[in-house]
């Protein structure tokens, strides 16, 4: 029985189509229309529509290359990697980070700068972002015209849809319309989020590329100055009402606990960042750095040992409730705390024997991060990338 | 641009607009296709033929009534009451429920049947349930012919694709094929579900009649015998990779707490459920209820103010911790502690203020249940009328 479409509906339809052969690309090119077919069970009419979409979009271009094998001879399609450009940029309390990315999600160059948000000059913020990418395009040879957005992550709650940043501790930031000054300077299309959503985005995108089917979700675990968890459900971050879902370091565990920076007692983030174990550390001895911490451990100091092996107790217990939570079958542990450390890794898989429950332990694999300090450019990218294919932001 | 479309993609689009249009008819019968349009967005083509599949579907009928007002007159479209029927069923540790629920989501008729489940006699429950049914359809003179499907909720792990109880602790159950044998002998289709998920089905269905609109996030806490939470979105139950998401009466707030019946220590739950209250109240005194526990407060006794102070503390901890997780803009708070102690939804209330951080504070509104010791039951006849709509369980 035909079926009578909406406007809004066909929207819909297209974009997700364009999403799934973009993907069938991006992770197999070069690649015939015959083969996207095949792997995303598309029929050969509609890979051919979403095709032309994608080529119009300047995404994706037919190659020269004509596929092998027996049968009919048919034209390679692969991602137009010198079409199109898009930036992804990280800002942190300390420093701000720029990166090229291309379609591939690959870095084509990067640039980084200190930079104190404490002192809160915005301008001189935005001046050397629009700084950095312009040289770097520059440098590269790629005209700015070229890109067709970019992607900005930054810790704090981020309204997307207004390009606002609501709230930041870490940056001293409340209502600032960042989008909008950027893209005043920047001369393209920015869009904005929270910078875990988007390091999830991307560490999804790529372990995806190792197997782990579309339809999963994703929980990612970070750990360094805050504590915070980000969800990736059909390759989308999950938002809930105003994109703060996933602030799972002000969940309470204990009402009579320490003081937060949030002005509660006893969240979940009291007990595992940085600086909680740095206060702990120092009712002992002056110790300025987790580095040092973790070298009186390897010391043999019992207190230095006893300090990280409740931290990994409670990164289980914080494992143990994201998955009560939102039951995701994958986990991405990250952040300072394990990166730097990679044992730690172990050690806290170790501990969720004790922490997980019968009914959960087998429901979810955990990994490490596969970008490392490169995520949130990167995923800031792919956020654009995501906007170029569902709105088109930019014709070429 | 024309689309093309995959059976697939037109599947899904089908069943969002009949869900679309089923509502619109659920919630302002009788109406025209006219307002159907007006309301819904759609076009008067896609209303016709959705229209159309509902009335083969058994779910609406045109009436003799036309429409008031000025210009043309248009047929009205209802529910199709008398044509089909769906049944609710819920399964407690002591107690079994069922109803005949009609399209409107109304009782035409309910029972009820103390059953101990730890007797673990399956065979005489199912043979109760089936009793029950044929008993009320007998006595309201409905064909059992009429009857599309039955859903039943209940506490514990439920894998509704294979219909099985994977395990249940109130019930005393492990791997039981409960849908293959209620189906052996109800003759009719049964959907299975565990009972909080059906349970904020229903309300959030309910809730949306007084214009919470469809694509709310909605999360209900409930507070009994277990702890638990369910989400809804787009009207949809949330159910994580093994449908155990929400289970956050076993995320660990204290690893050196009380031990939990999951074998874990210090789950959340043991600080709120009834036992974990009467445990603590029979350290003073000994006291067999919670009814009992809220006299001796009404009568100043301050320990037993203390522990159901506490406890009001710890639920709005648990709101806390699920506004911070899913981010909803609706909360249901139920169960037996509110629903037997109407002021304690004030007291939680109050709570908040202290429990729940600045920038969460403002982003939900908090709903005492509407349906009361009714929800688990409308909510899983709902549960049969979604797949009804969905995948057409029977075609009339």
């Amino acid at each position: 029985m035909q079926v009578l479409l909406e406007k809004h509906d066909q929207e819909f339809i297209r974009k997700k189509n364009r999403m799934l052969a973009f993907n069938s690309i991006q992770h197999h090119h070069p690649i015939s229309r015959t083969d996207i077919a095949k792997l995303s069970g598309m029929s050969a009419a509609t890979v051919g529509r979403v095709v032309a979409d994608l080529i119009e979009l300047g995404l994706v271009k037919e190659t020269d290359q004509i596929s092998g094998g027996v049968g009919r001879k048919a034209t390679m399609l692969d991602l137009d990697l010198e079409s199109i450009m898009t930036v992804g940029i990280e800002v942190d309390r300390n420093l701000t980070k720029a990166a090229l990315v291309d379609l591939s999600g690959r870095i084509i160059a990067e640039k980084q700068q200190v930079v104190d948000q404490n002192g809160k000059q915005l301008d001189v913020l935005i001046d050397l972002i629009v700084h950095m990418v312009t040289e770097m395009a520059a440098e590269q040879g790629i005209p700015l015209s070229k890109f067709v957005g970019a992607g900005v992550g930054l810790p704090g709650i981020v309204d997307p849809d207004q390009g606002m940043v609501v709230f930041s501790a870490q940056l001293g930031w409340r209502n600032i319309s960042f989008v909008k000054m950027l893209e005043a300077k920047l001369n393209m299309p920015v869009v904005l989020d929270n910078d875990l959503k988007v390091k999830a985005l991307g560490e999804s995108s790529f372990h995806s590329l190792d197997g782990i089917p579309a339809e999963s979700i994703t929980a990612l675990v970070s750990i360094g100055s805050g504590l915070g968890t980000a969800l990736i459900m059909d390759q989308k971050i999950y938002r809930g009402s105003r994109n703060i879902a996933g602030e799972i370091g002000h969940s309470i565990i204990d009402p009579n606990g320490k003081l937060c920076e949030c002005g509660k007692r006893g969240c979940l983030q009291t007990y595992i960042t940085d600086l909680a174990l740095l206060q702990e550390a120092n009712q002992i001895r002056e110790v300025r750095s987790l580095q040092e911490l973790f070298q009186y451990m390897e010391q043999g100091e019992p207190w230095a040992r006893s300090i990280i092996d409740r931290a990994c107790s409670y990164i289980a217990i914080t494992i143990n409730n994201v998955v009560c939570a939102y039951n995701p079958n994958h986990i991405i542990l990250t952040g300072k705390f394990i990166e730097d450390h990679p044992e730690m890794f172990e050690a806290v898989k170790l501990k969720l024997q004790e922490f997980v429950g019968e009914h959960f332990s087998g429901s979810f694999e955990m990994f490490r991060s596969k970008l490392g300090e490169r995520s949130v450019m990167i995923g800031a990218a792919k956020l654009v990338l995501q906007q170029q294919i569902d709105y088109g932001l930019v014709h070429k």
